[in-house]
């Protein structure tokens, strides 16, 4: 049986809607609903804002469900068959830009990066090799420490003083704005700007990060500014793709924008389209999907384009990706059946270190949000972990007596010589001494032999602990390539392991196919998805031979990480509070009704209803509803009123702001004509309430909602069970949903909050808390 | 503005839901709506039982939708957290299971066609060699002919007389059946070995042909045999997987085994499940889209593991799918980017050769509609074409004089030498006396020279002829390996004269590479899927490279296809007159609303109804209702009776059968108790009304349908426009949406025959007529 944790603080309080993020006075810390787990070592008054046991209602909802008003619809009715072949091929032209800029923003990432990376590179390896023989090598380690704060100093600074939300790889946050949780500023153009300089400076700061997440955040924040047609931030309107202007259009361009990202990072078009799917849409649309897909090819189309010429062989696309791994011939490195078990158990222990890693993430970032979240403080970390990262580095290199002769095949382009003699270089350093990409690319195609077992082993845990620590600091960063390299590390010393127990097997040899393995199962087993990173993996690879076993690694990595700990996208959305709805409903939820998840009593508008009445209402700041059903009360009756429409409070606002009021004192009713350019001008940066100013006259004025509410939004009946209610609300995408009873009296409203307050936890069914924070 | 049709006929029969297909008396043809368009020249009276301007009621729908009744809600809440553990883990044991019988039957389907094509071929050879010098190779021709049309007698006979169903690829079928349209004996035992039996007979006997659409269609069954436990035609019941036995489940595992076909025919898993999506899925569900991933996963391994056997090299999986393209290694065949003006030449000219193809069907499908439905006829139809296949490709050797040198690369399995000279043999041979299979690989890989451009070009004309005859023959076939081989050949044609222009260039010189381009260009132009079909070539050929250029050729060729003519699947939907409900409702249909389109009046039931009443509504062949709204009326009050619930005809039949009456006379309303067993084992085939005897005592009784109905159908609003209606109605899967008024009066229902209803045609929206047929 179902076990359900009883609502305490909720119907009480009588709230019926997503509050306001922006200007809602944030409540004291002792009105938030208690966490139940307390800190009962140091028992500090309720100074944890954040907790994965509480829902945040500071996080507004995004309306993906049209809203099919009178004016829309008389757009609609206007145009013509022309007029939606226009449409939808400025859709297209929307998509073939977006693939265009993501292409070149993460062309403008790859050569920054190299050059900066090269330069830095170059200038300690000449220092090195000047006081390795004379002594004093510890001025190269203050030298490339040193460095590498400056680069993470700049970085840092943008993203902590400037712009919060542009810290990390942006995965989470794009999963919650195509799940329909509007996080501010997440799609903006500074957001973009802080992104791509803080992603160049913490790569080429040598942390243990990778470039390829921020593209997807990238990719949608160009999505979303170039299908709107104007910059808010740069205050242009080019007047351009006003129909888009909503978002429902917004989403599915920002999809495009996501998987144009991860087209250009990995250099997988399909993969990118497989990636907006799986993390964000519910509703799957061919022709959507083929937009999507469009972008994606351009975007990776761009990238080559340009990457060739800069790499002084214009013309020759077939180099795909920000990333490269470098291809791997199948002749070479075919695979046979009874590797599988193998393959399984290396899959296996990725999703056991995947677990590891994220449990630590997850202990780390809770320390964070308690006791890092000053800016200052924030940069001070990033700064003591690219120190770090630089001596710990130096010092696996210093001690490292791994020698390796200088091949022609050799194609290091750092190669350490330090202790070694001529002829030789450092192998750990082809793994620490590098940007993470390539020393990847070194762990999958370096010959047998290039690396001895003690080198990847105390790489595989030092890079560990280094990536973990990494990951939530605030700079912008990735977790893609340095989960990679720990797998690919780790993977060889597999391979290489094997093959000193079976020394006169020849299927052991090449330990570069197990490193693949290796990196799939770790990066499987830290960010869990399966469909979208196989087929990444498989177009990264160039190869698809490795399909198979790099997706059933990626599902035994998936299945044994889960059992322990959740992904850590997940892990950092429920840190946020984010009321993220899943695809389905707990599978034990069948006990709830819409009667008891719905939010009641609801505020509700009168069609007609005084201007006095609204502003109040829209005013209050304890409840701060957003949307608000619309009923009509039968004139001289005493019937109950009935449910005609639904309306928001963006609406509302917009109608406040240009006073459609209609006098009572006049006997026609005649409001100023709004047009839903009024609505799109206004979108998506509504003003507060507070902003608008309303005489007491005015007060006094009605307001006729009919041609502006929508008048036929969806309901349920109040005996709905939650999973039914739960697959209405997410398959298509609603924010509000009316609970009516059998003569369509208006019972309760269903929004986001109240549907993702339910999860299944170790003992069945629970219930999340609601806070303000 | 929307030029909309006058309905007609419609609204005043009143018919509120899909007729059933198996036993409704069909009417008389004078009954039938009237096609718009007549055939002016026959004049004959109305013999046209499909034309594409009409829409059948003979299809029933599924209910993709979970009756939340009384019964299910409590079996869900009886279920404890285990319980949805153990139902999540069979789930994933019967995709496991369904891979692996995928798996087996195309490795069956595999090693018949070699083993009998080989024969065949053997014969053939050797009879020709005897003949070549002594003169009298008519004999040889006959030998050819006879052997052909004796495979074929064997599959035709069974398709014509058996299971017609089976004819063909079988994909429109699945596509309709994933679209929520249930076509009669679509996923049965019987249909399965009539397309194994009839695949193998029409690839062995030489038709232009390939195996791999009917592994889609058998993938299919297996998945609806498997996930339901037992099979109705073999009376057997393994008491299995009794939850599952629902539509909603089942589509799930028939969207998996369509996976698994694909996957097991071009070894292309994740092709595979985006080809599901793409043609099934409307609703994106991730647990879903794993188990589905997982099928095919199993399938490919399953097949090639077997068939590694088979080939002798146990253990060797990286040779995956029934077709092999044969791998293309990068280095050898790079592409530059001033090719890419070529391959969307390419693209667009299989989109034109694609349209055309489709066209020369069409007049061809409607002629068969018209002349040859007689089984008879159908079976002399495909004799006829196996004897002119052979006949034509015979032809087409005996005249060609391309000679080729046997070279030690040479891998042909059946070289003819014919009238070449000693170590030679002739190239049309390689092309017609072989598999499609093989062919499609030779143009591929053989090397630069080994075709002249006469031979190829005659070769494509002949085949593209003879392919597109065969296709809608009463034969088990599929239409990807022609199409492939159509394209491979005129492609390589294109390589031949570009390198013949050129001849310094080394770009130019491997016309295999724009064989691949022109097969996906000329399968894009008839198939027009996109993101699947680009995966599936991709995967197929063991190369990633080509991902981009090939994703561009197949939109090219589906932009320029889709403006003369639809796709293949389509057209043969189209011309069943299938209500295919496609991705969004036509964009000028805002102006229509759920009035406009609901069927009205619709027959209600009350909550306690009379068993006479509901024998004599569900009699009732004028109407023959599936789904009806049950109301309740407050007792000594005028007001209007309430929807309160939704029941199905074959809820209705089960209740009947039964007899879960309660008798007037009783004071205590005591039914028996009524188990959801008893309507699982019921399903699929509900027994029609007739069958069932109600005594005129026991018309007299009352029926409670409270337990039984779902209490809570989705809604709308009478003025919702169809844009609305069909998003609620396609994300949903529904089967019946009511529409109700303001008080929550029933004043029509919405079924899927009211909104396939409507597309847009040349002239703006159109509204397809109705008919019985």
């Amino acid at each position: 049986m179902a076990n359900i944790t009883k609502k305490v603080s909720w119907s009480s309080r009588g709230d019926d809607s997503a509050l306001t993020g922006e200007g809602t006075p944030l409540l004291n810390g002792t009105e938030i609903p208690k966490p139940s787990r307390q800190d009962p070592i140091r028992g500090r008054p309720k100074e944890i804002p954040h907790n994965e046991k509480l829902l945040s209602l500071k996080y507004e909802s995004l309306d993906y469900d049209n809203i099919e008003n009178q004016l829309f619809l008389e757009e609609e009715r206007r145009m013509s068959h022309m007029g939606f072949r226009c449409l939808e091929i400025s859709r297209w032209v929307i998509c073939g830009l977006i693939g265009i800029l993501t292409g070149l923003i993460a062309c403008f990432i790859d050569i920054m990066v190299e050059k900066l990376a090269g330069y830095k590179y170059q200038v300690i390896k000449e220092n090195i090799e000047k006081f390795t023989e004379v002594g004093g090598l510890s001025i190269s380690l203050i030298l490339w420490a040193v460095l590498n704060c400056a680069f993470v100093l700049v970085g840092g600074v943008m993203v902590a003083f400037f712009e919060p939300i542009a810290a990390g790889s942006g995965i989470p946050q794009i999963k919650c704005y195509l799940n329909g949780v509007k996080i501010p500023r997440v799609v903006r153009l500074k957001t973009l700007v802080v992104k791509v300089i803080g992603v160049i400076c913490s790569v080429a700061g040598g942390l243990a990060v990778g470039k390829e997440g921020p593209m997807i955040h990238s990719g949608a924040v160009v999505a979303a500014g170039v299908s709107q047609g104007r910059s808010t931030s740069l205050k242009r309107d080019f007047k351009m793709f006003e129909y888009f202007r909503r978002d429902t259009e917004k989403r599915d361009f920002v999809s495009a924008g996501a998987a144009a990202g991860v087209s250009a990072a990995f250099g997988a078009p399909v993969g990118g389209v497989l990636f907006s799917l799986e993390e964000g849409a519910s509703f799957w649309n061919q022709m959507l999907t083929w937009r999507i897909f469009f972008a994606s090819m351009i975007s990776t189309f761009t990238l080559n384009f340009f990457l060739s010429i800069y790499h002084g062989k214009p013309g020759d696309l077939s180099n795909p990706g920000l990333i490269n791994f470098g291809r791997f011939e199948s002749d070479s490195v075919a695979y046979y059946y009874y590797e599988i078990p193998l393959f399984m158990c290396m899959g296996a222990l990725g999703g056991l270190l995947g677990a590891l890693f994220n449990s630590l993430n997850y202990w780390l970032t809770i320390f964070r949000i308690r006791y890092v979240h000053r800016p200052c403080l924030q940069v001070i970390e990033a700064l003591l972990v690219a120190a770090v990262t630089a001596a710990v580095s130096f010092t696996m290199i210093y001690f490292s007596n791994d020698c390796q002769p200088l091949g022609p095949e050799h194609n290091e382009e750092y190669p350490l010589q330090l202790f070694c003699a001529d002829g030789e270089y450092n192998a750990m350093a082809t793994a620490f001494f590098n940007t993470p990409e390539r020393s990847v690319r070194s762990l999958f195609h370096n010959q047998p032999g290039s690396y001895n077992p003690l080198t990847l082993g105390l790489f595989t845990l030092t890079y560990f602990f280094l990536a973990c620590w990494t990951y939530g600091l605030a700079v912008s960063a990735g977790v893609f390539i340095p989960s990679l390299l720990i797998g690919a590390a780790w993977g060889r010393l597999c391979g290489i392991l094997l093959a000193s127990f079976t020394p006169t097997s020849p299927i052991w040899a090449d330990p570069g196919k197990y490193a693949l393995i290796g990196a799939a199962a770790q990066l499987g087993g830290i960010v869990r998805m399966t469909l979208s990173l196989t087929v990444i993996m498989v177009e990264a690879t160039g190869n698809v031979t490795y399909g198979l076993p790099i997706m059933l690694v990626l599902m035994i990595a998936k299945i044994v990480g889960d059992y322990f700990q959740e992904g850590l996208y997940d892990i950092h959305i429920k840190l946020q509070s984010v009321p993220f709805l899943h695809w389905e409903a707990p599978a034990t939820s069948h006990w709830l009704t819409a009667r008891e998840v719905m939010s009641s009593p609801v505020t509700c508008f009168n069609r007609i209803e005084k201007v006095g009445t609204i502003v109040d209402v829209l005013s209050n700041t304890s409840t701060n509803h957003n949307g608000f059903p619309v009923v009509v009360q039968v004139l001289d009756s005493d019937e109950p009123a009935k449910l005609c429409g639904l309306i928001l409070r963006s609406q509302l606002i917009v109608l406040l702001k240009h006073k459609v009021f209609v006098e009572l004192a006049r006997s026609r009713l005649s409001q100023r004509k709004l047009q839903l350019k009024d609505f799109r001008d206004a979108y998506p940066r509504f003003p507060p309430i507070q902003s608008i100013h309303v005489s007491q006259d005015e007060r006094e004025c009605m307001m006729d909602l009919t041609e502006f509410m929508n008048p036929t939004p969806y309901t349920v009946p109040q005996d709905t069970s939650l999973p039914r209610v739960f697959k209405l609300f997410r398959a298509l995408g609603l924010r509000h949903l009316v609970v009516a009873d059998d003569v369509n009296r208006v019972i309760g409203l269903v929004t986001r909050k109240d549907l993702a307050r339910y999860h299944l936890g170790k003992h069945g069914l629970e219930e999340l808390q609601l806070a303000q924070t």
